[in-house]
């Protein structure tokens, strides 16, 4: 583990993680502010940022929908959505191939609400045939919740094909879209999205502190009174909005005038598939320079996202990946650990204010240090 | 309402509001800094600030007491304590003057925990001999919940008093200490807490984002199984501490960056006491200039904090709320509207980064905007 000191560098270090992400300098910035929480200033800011998110997801009150800021990280936005919006008697099928679909799982175990759970392995999207086969057999069912990039690997969910078997069996379809909405286009009503699940501090590039649920506001209407949590009652949020603008309890009033900013350099990006394509090329660059490294991939390519990437760890026993991550670390690039049960990874994330000369800079950085570590990156013939 | 444009100042407008608060320019400037939430050295600083928050309550691990940090803002903080540390047949009696009382109540209403209330006016402190009484009534008892500043107001509730009466039924003491904590020296032991809990952009002055929770440690271990919330599982979050030092979901990392150097502040300044009393003078300097200008505090003094104030509207229906505070905004104040129901008030808060001079000066420019609208001031001859 001994390794020579470094002199910290003058620059913060980039977080190639699922985040929290590094962001830019001007939206952090915009947190320089005090802002009464009564305020009619900010009471008009939350209303305007309201109306910017629904409109990046292409909805509209007209068409039915409205969206709803949550205090908290993203789990507690999911955890909104079940413990407010499913009815005393509902049934909701979980699936599940890792961390975040497994959290689902424990929400309900925690609310005591009825649950199954459809697991696929880790590196295995949802198997759509099984769910078919649940909710024909099980009419007790009334909701469906999907995880749409399972960030444990990094592995992309069929939101289309899932979304459309609810549908036709006319179950409410909630998606958990942390790590991908902002990150690439996702049509609500082709995939038949009741209840969609993102936060600040992902793909839109804001700072850590709240979340943010698109729901069609006839499903949020009818959730009268089956809150089981005040702080995270979805409809009694959005009544507070509508009766004068402001959050039933204190928002981090900070991170939202951070998250304004952060909508502004979204739009100056080019909106949603300018973003999705700068992830998609740091990714590209990303796969093929730890590819050249010797490094491997966890999943199959064709259900890879362009969010995170999971790799293995080199066979050579003298990688050792806490060593390795804190020499990563001193040159200036933070990585994310594994998180997945049937073998040892560690992640890269796309995501964040990241371009695709660091990629480059990050994978070069991994190169010098396997090298200083003597890692052997040659994989032993088949 | 019409009145001349004024041109923006090149300053913020201050907050005198019981939070989110006007913070220190060094406290913000904390959060131009993106940490990883998994980072060892985020671990690191997170560490830090709960040995910090024991030792500023005067406690310590080896006494038996903890402290949990809860993404969201205070009130999830308090509903964490009821929704994971009340046991499925728990019982609590609820004591309330005001708003922040009633929400405790409806938090056991969501989570259809079995509960009690002691009502008192919104002018008048809780009442021993009404709690004595119930709890001599009623074994099924196991909590009381207590709000020790109500900001509805601004009263004080007599915390030792009432914590002697629960220990001496042997009831577990919850203090919601939001806007207190920080304020005013509390003595843990004296006043019999179990659970205590404040939030960050409070008498602290970081900015909002999270709330704290002091504990018993041998009460959180109890409560094991217990937690109706995933998210506000108190215990699974201290567990997640003594892990890994991580917190289970994201954190607001920025916001905590902020409490550092918020907390580094409030040493500088002198800690509690001294907080405490810059607190005590601006109240001091408040009330004496708005009674020098006609204005009547709704409560008693010998109930009234140093925290935040209740004034009555003045008389002279010439005295329009919304103006008034329109025009006190423009001139770079920001006050706070009240919350009770018997009378019209309108409320000053005296905490966060407000100095004497400053209070000085939210008064000559409110005496500025009576004279502005023309407003009689003299009450009628009783």
């Amino acid at each position: 583990m001994s390794h020579q000191y470094n002199l910290p560098s003058a620059r913060d270090k980039l977080l190639f993680t699922p985040g929290p992400l590094t962001t830019s300098l001007s939206v952090k910035q915009a947190m320089l502010h005090d802002a009464g929480s009564w305020h009619f200033e900010f009471n008009f800011l939350v209303a305007q940022v309201r109306e910017r998110l629904l409109k990046l997801a292409g909805l509209s009150r007209e068409a039915g929908w409205d969206v709803v800021l949550m205090q908290g990280s993203g789990t507690f936005g999911v955890e909104a959505v079940f413990q407010s919006c499913v009815p005393p008697n509902g049934k909701v099928v979980v699936l599940a191939n890792g961390a975040y679909g497994e959290r689902i799982v424990q929400m309900h175990r925690h609310a005591k609400i009825d649950h199954t759970v459809l697991r696929t392995a880790e590196d295995t999207p949802y198997d759509p045939a099984a769910l078919e086969a649940c909710l024909a057999a099980d009419a007790a069912v009334t909701h469906v919740a999907f995880v749409h990039c399972e960030t444990t690997t990094g592995i992309m969910n069929p939101i289309e094909k899932i979304g459309r078997i609810a549908k036709h069996h006319g179950k409410v379809f909630v998606v958990d879209a942390m790590s991908s909405f902002g990150g690439m286009p996702i049509d609500f009503e082709r995939c038949g999205i009741d209840f969609l699940i993102s936060s600040s501090n992902k793909c839109i590039e804001g700072v850590p502190g709240f979340s943010f649920i698109f729901a069609r506001r006839a499903l949020l209407l009818a959730s009268e009174g089956w809150a089981r949590s005040l702080s995270l009652d979805l409809l009694g949020q959005l009544k507070a909005f509508e009766k004068n603008g402001q959050f039933r309890y204190t928002p981090p009033t900070h991170v939202i005038l951070a998250f304004e900013q952060a909508l502004n350099e979204l739009e100056s990006e080019g909106g949603v598939a300018a973003r999705g394509e700068r992830y998609r090329r740091n990714h590209g660059a990303l796969i093929s320079g730890m590819s050249r490294l010797g490094f491997r991939a966890y999943l199959d390519p064709s259900v890879q996202s362009h969010i995170i990437t999971s790799f293995i760890y080199p066979e050579d026993p003298k990688f050792d990946f806490s060593d390795f991550y804190r020499r990563v670390s001193d040159k200036g690039f933070i990585l994310y650990p594994g998180k997945i049960s049937q073998c040892d990874t560690f992640r890269i994330g796309n995501i964040g204010r990241l371009t695709e000369s660091e990629m480059n800079q990050v994978v070069y950085a991994i190169g010098e240090v396997v090298a200083e570590m003597g890692v052997n990156m040659q994989r032993p013939a088949a």
